[in-house]
């Protein structure tokens, strides 16, 4: 047997890695919104004590690592390679979180769908017979990703109605390799970059909705599965029209989906918090992972989840060169727990 | 037996990935260089047919996979991953290339170490028995590289001693777990972000030493091997200084190395081609392995090569901000071929 790929994008460990710990940390508008009280460590100020918005997100990024060593009972020097990205020029939140752990370090870039890509090579490089236990973590800022990708926040920019909130936000997840029981990581499918052409760069859950849909429906012919063997799926940030995007895909397949929500509808009240098209940013779909997807599989209210988080990787300099913006979407089978 | 971990970060297959094909690509002023006619394909105005020089990456990028898969006698679809980065903001060169290939595809942030980054997630990935071929691609470019780093050409700036010039290149390596003749990767060492407290951006070299030192320390320790065991040990791309404080180190600790050189340092001819302190960028590193390192090892000249590329791990934000810069290095050790 051993480990196995499926079908052309799907990849299958003989023994699926076990989650043993998660930790999460929200800022201020997150600590307000429908999983405030889930979060380990929330802010409300958003600085987390850092001197910018940049070196706050290094803190984030500390501070759910260390929550989610605590649940595993580990320590930094107990990691074998810790997998993290961000949204920042050149990942500098990860990088410079980094340097405080110590631990050999793989730096990712998949913009939103980060946390997708580091659960997914963790599982796949400690199933593969490397190492012990590994850490997969990402973050976002409101603050620093409006000023880098959009305008400062002192000028005041109206946002459009597609428009996301980045959240302020990180998630961290330890995997072991040890025979353990709780959720393991079953499958994983490696998304392909997606392009169908969409170039404002205001409407981001437009531009990855292909990208998901082709990775979700890569993962069901990959595994022979239906989507109702999940009991949720749950794409990450496409937030309101993205989500529908996916929705009549699959309707329009005359598959249409009856478990399937986003992380981007997740965070947030949807109603009451003015954020008009959802959630967004890498640390959203971490977040909603490991504030309220992990603890739900723990507690039995949900078996099965596809998480399946989704990126756009485009750059402001990309959208002024008129380029339109690709999208990217791995979707990590996770299921047990309870 | 099985995959291996030795000592505390170095990785070891047990039946260690073939290189099947790389590729190399320059610009005009590497073409004018030492390895200049080594190159697959040069172009004389650094834009090879796109209207950006961002977008230039992308097609340099398509142009060495193309290299690399022909010489491996294989097409994209036959890929089972794609392992790519850049040092442009949100690494769009990687994104925009993979966007045509059609491949699973993880985005990587290494800064100039993403060479090394790349080749060792795909050796570890194929080794731990995911798949059966993977490439790594990476690139950079001076121009792209200039205007976000440090100032527009057009300013025509003055560069300072110690500064490195970013190399207009891009490098792809396929690698198969097929059982092949050629050059194998028997060991992989992952670095830690070190960060000795540099804040000088225009001295990489200085900044990215103690990873580069690091990193071949604990490789020597790890594996029990000592450093004349290779033929080569090419760090990438620490430059005339670093590559000088990596040898000072070295010799400090009573164990001169004889067999040392760095890619900052191949590239470019240093009396002839006012590069300063030398080479740097993504590109500089992987165009170096493909159009001299890994034709040496096939040719026979050498047999044993500890490829060890090096990244700074900060940004312009960060250099702002007031804080140093943390480096990275990963090495991967090449054997046979000939």
């Amino acid at each position: 047997m051993g480990n196995q790929k499926l079908g052309k994008q799907t990849f299958q460990p003989e023994l699926p890695p076990t989650v043993i710990g998660h930790g999460s940390v929200g800022g201020k508008k997150e600590s307000a919104g429908p999983l405030g009280r889930h979060f380990d460590h929330t802010c409300q100020d958003d600085l987390f004590g850092a001197k910018s918005w940049e070196q706050a997100e290094s803190v984030m990024q500390g501070l759910a690592l260390d929550a989610a060593l605590k649940r595993a009972g580990l320590h930094t020097p107990d990691l074998d390679y810790l997998l993290a990205g961000d949204l920042l020029n050149q990942c500098i939140g990860s990088g410079y979180a980094a340097r405080a752990s110590e631990v050999p370090f793989f730096g990712l870039y998949g913009a939103c769908s980060t946390m997708g890509e580091s659960l997914a090579l963790a599982a796949l490089l400690l199933s593969g017979g490397y190492g012990t236990n590994a850490a997969a973590v990402t973050s976002s800022h409101f603050c620093s990703a409006e000023r880098q990708y959009r305008t400062p926040l002192e000028y005041g920019s109206q946002r459009t109605p597609t428009a996301q909130w980045t959240a302020t936000a990180s998630g961290a997840v330890v995997l072991t390799n040890r025979p353990e029981k709780g959720i393991s990581i079953t499958r994983v499918t490696v998304g392909k970059v997606t392009d169908y052409g969409i170039k404002d760069a205001n409407n981001m859950g437009a531009a990855m909705a292909p990208a998901a849909y082709k990775t979700l429906k890569a993962h069901f012919e990959d595994t022979g599965l239906s989507p109702d063997y999940y009991d949720l799926i749950v794409t990450g940030d496409l937030g309101k029209l993205g989500s529908e995007i996916v929705s009549d895909f699959f309707s329009t397949d005359g598959c249409p989906l009856s478990n399937y929500s986003d992380c981007g509808l997740l965070l947030f009240d949807m109603d009451e918090q003015d954020v008009h098209a959802g959630a967004s940013g890498c640390g959203c779909s971490a977040s909603v992972l490991c504030a309220h997807l992990l603890p739900g599989l723990l507690s039995g209210r949900w078996k099965r989840i596809l998480f399946c988080p989704t990126g756009a990787l485009h750059s402001p300099t990309a959208t002024m060169q008129g380029e339109s913006v690709p999208g990217i979407c791995h979707a990590i089978a996770l299921e047990g727990g309870h």
